[in-house]
């Protein structure tokens, strides 16, 4: 029954369904269509996107070193360092600015987009050596995500919405696969193609605050705005969590469970995660109609033990205790990617019986977590969920059912 | 809102409702009625009693010291220790003991149950010092409290159902107000009125496992069956958490919310919870039906700091970043006894407005829960919910309320 829950929640979010679900509203300029995809699921989401549309005139991948799995007619596929971005991810950048930059009006661009975007695609108008010590600077001064990304937009050729800029007058059509809780989009990738809603203003106010050193060069493009608003874009955000827990929200419903949709924000420690589904799952076992209660998100782990464990196996593997004896209920938790932390596991299960399982094998719960070593104890009772590598990275989702 | 909800809620668990409530499925008997109440809302349960009730006979009021608020007529009303029994406690089950053993079969015994009950009411078959004695070997040898009370029910005249068997052939009508969670009656007060699930051989074989060092008088107690069925009871549990998250299900709906009962089991880190139910509240703020997320239980705190606070105000406090800046939600939790922690609190509450207020006041939330200060910081914003001691105490409830 998880199984197939997992099956067909990681399904809905795979690149290529969710770029072809995208493409469902995307009309085929009269003129040039130019492909950018950027990201660690660039390849996927353009092969996808080869695949249903009727002609792609040129384009352009830009993915992570050994993520390009073969040709693609008509389109450069280039690969680049990633986290930290290097010279091949910048000169790729650069060719695509060339591609989009002759386009006229009755032309469009088809800009993919997923995690690691930022990167990866990444167009730097100050030497790579100062960006570099720029972001080095705000991290040890404690500026926080939004301070960063709004001094980082204004050193960027692409980011804060400059892409799409570049675009114009070309139409840009982009499909976003988000891989960040509630889909912020002037953050995925540091929005290339949404309008800034950081000012000048508010970056030299950060400059100052900070007290951060930076060359003329550098001074003067916190100057420099970026664009407010964008009237050649258009955007959709799929393969989010969102639509990882809606797809395991119609999986339930199709075997008989209703099903209350608790959260796509889900942040806090695994391992309490799992508590407060248990708890959940305890108060509703029995009840007539079989219910499923779903949260997505990313959960955290606070390393303590040397272990082999995930979030999502912290997160079952503590749910146990608190449905142990129940006949009735099961919690597991998954991650969309297919590898949850260092382990070739997507996630765990637990149910009723697992405690007791776990007794007769000789694990204690309380230690196995003390030592951060849910995959053992999983493993010895049968309730990892392996999926192997998905190709999409969504996030999570956890999901406790009860039945009668 | 926030106080309507909490006020009503409270209300409902109070001892002298919940007893009055409770009361309505009563039929006082032709012969003699004995009235017996136990625990710290002992006395708040009988004078609700004497209140409704036509005619008591007699009876016998146990409960801690300071707790006795006047006098009830007909009713011995007496002090003991909790929560380290006593002589007083010892003298007065006696003398409680001897008030029901001489009923027939047509007198009944009100017997009203709280939380306390297992200090307050209870008549030790071995000597206090070596009842003492084995109590702290099994503590230290790690034995589950499930085990501690299959040792202790034998070495008890009320425990384990035998408070029930001495009043028969008289009917016992037993009201339990509940503060431990899933209201297992055989662990409130060790259940003095309910059948014993636990055998002599279990009694025995803890012996065995922990080598507990017990005299020959004790070892004999093991071999003394507790009564597996009573036919003599009925048990009305009363003012649980669970009436207190159905009481709050109501004040909500009386505002208008649609409710979500999510557990009444919540036994997870309350910060986590508090982080949990913000991204409930995050995931749903701005829907068209408002919305209130119920949650009762007991949280932990693992406390770090030398702060002010307490379980509830560290929940309500954790939310508030999760919730930071949304215009309609707001989430807050609240302990039924009004005394959260060490704090003239009974919790906090906190709204989108909350964290921006924190920092105009210069307190970092963080900071704030690694010190265990949460008082401090909600005093601060006008975040703490104030009650006064409610006189009950049924655990806590904790609400994520959305709106449109």
């Amino acid at each position: 029954m998880a199984d197939q829950i997992v099956k067909e929640s990681i399904r809905r979010v795979l690149p290529d369904e969710a770029v072809k679900r995208a493409l469902k509203g995307f009309a085929p300029p009269e003129g040039k269509l130019i492909l950018v995809s950027a990201g660690k699921a660039a390849w996927q989401m353009a092969a996808a996107a080869v695949q249903v549309l009727p002609r792609i005139d040129s384009g352009m991948v830009i993915t992570k070193y050994g993520h390009v799995k073969g040709k693609l007619p008509g389109i450069l596929c280039k690969e680049a360092g990633h986290p930290v971005p290097d010279e091949n991810g910048f000169l790729a950048t650069q060719e695509a600015l060339e591609l989009v930059r002759p386009l006229g009006e009755e032309d469009s661009v088809l800009f993919l987009l997923s995690g690691g975007g930022s990167a990866l695609f990444e167009d730097p108008l100050i030497p790579g050596d100062e960006l570099q010590e720029i972001t080095r600077q705000l991290l040890s001064c404690g500026a926080d995500i939004t301070e960063i990304n709004t001094i980082r937009k204004r050193l960027s050729g692409v980011k804060g919405g400059r892409f799409a800029e570049a675009c114009a007058p070309a139409k840009v059509y982009s499909i976003v696969l988000s891989d960040v809780l509630g889909d912020p989009l002037d953050m995925i990738a540091s929005g290339p193609a949404c309008p800034d809603p950081t000012t000048c203003e508010q970056a030299k106010g950060i400059a100052r605050r900070y007290r951060l050193k930076v060359s003329d060069e550098a001074e003067a493009l916190f100057g420099q705005e970026t664009p407010k608003s964008l009237n050649n874009v258009k955007t959709q955000i799929t393969g989010s969590v969102r639509e990882l827990c809606s797809a395991a929200q119609s999986a339930c419903e199709k075997l008989g469970f209703a099903t209350v949709m608790l959260t796509d924000r889900l942040c806090c420690e695994a391992k309490e995660a799992g508590s407060f589904l248990a708890s959940i799952a305890r108060s509703h076992a029995g009840e007539k109609q079989p219910l499923a209660f779903i949260a997505g998100g990313e959960t955290v782990v606070h390393l303590k033990g040397n272990g082999k464990g995930g979030r999502n196996q912290e997160l079952a593997l503590s749910a146990a205790d608190g449905i142990s004896g129940l006949k009735n209920a099961a919690v597991f938790s998954v991650g969309s990617d297919g590898t949850d932390g260092p382990t070739d596991a997507a996630g765990g299960y637990v149910d009723g019986d697992t405690c007791g399982a776990l007794k007769e094998k000789g694990l204690d719960i309380r230690q196995v977590l003390e030592e951060n070593d849910a995959y053992t104890a999983l493993e010895a009772v049968e309730g990892l969920i392996i999926t192997g590598p998905t190709g999409t990275n969504v996030n999570d989702v956890s999901i406790a059912l009860v039945w009668h």
